[in-house]
């Protein structure tokens, strides 16, 4: 298993931002080749809509990579993972983290959250594509 | 002046829409090989942020194409845009047409709206960099 965050700098311009994303992005599925690329859902209402804006920016160039690449991109809502990872819609990151180290068999939790995140996307798309979680 | 809109079926997954949007982008920016890209600012709060999400996934693949193609993006406020063309922060769409239809002495107003608008954008940026407005 590998794992890992794409970093930007906050005060880079936008189009420099979206590049490193979308070039760190492509390296990943040119590198691993993935059936599937498992993507958090935007959410419709944000509380942050400023947030949602420019992570949606970024969004659109990792999609952009996956069709490039031709690898099939699923979006799943937050609720959706938070259920199939720890049984509760609502869980809290904690939990999250909790329940991707046990259905990996991790001997700690991943850290930082995000990662756990990423993971626990990856396993809910996995499980939808007829992969069995324990 | 050439003018044009690129279209993307409402009903394509958004991986295949900003691929055409960045393919779209990307073959004006290698024809015509501007200076400059003008784009408008997504405002912070929207009355449909559904909407707004959807154009900030078009907003990434355009600015990741001007930044492959070392092309300066500029992003415009709106209430800027109306002010530059004509002298009113609030100006309708009808007046924005009539403004860039007199600026660029064009026989008719440029329709549809989306044209006038990115032309209106160009001309600001035009003007921000030093050019004339007549």
């Amino acid at each position: 298993m590998e794992t890992g965050v794409i970093s930007t700098a906050a005060d880079l311009p936008l189009d420099a931002r979206v590049r490193l994303i979308y070039d760190g992005v492509d390296l990943v599925l040119k590198t691993y080749a993935p059936e599937l690329l498992v993507l958090e859902d935007l959410y419709s209402e944000y509380r942050f809509p400023r947030t949602a804006l420019l992570m949606a920016h970024a969004r659109g160039v990792i999609c952009l990579a996956a069709r490039q690449r031709e690898v099939t991109v699923l979006a799943l809502a937050p609720a959706e993972v938070k259920r199939a990872i720890a049984a509760n819609g609502a869980a809290s990151k904690a939990q999250i983290q909790t329940g991707v180290q046990r259905l990996l068999g991790l001997a700690a939790a991943p850290r930082p959250s995000h990662i756990a995140d990423a993971l626990a996307l990856a396993l809910t798309g996995f499980s939808r594509r007829g992969g069995r979680l324990r």
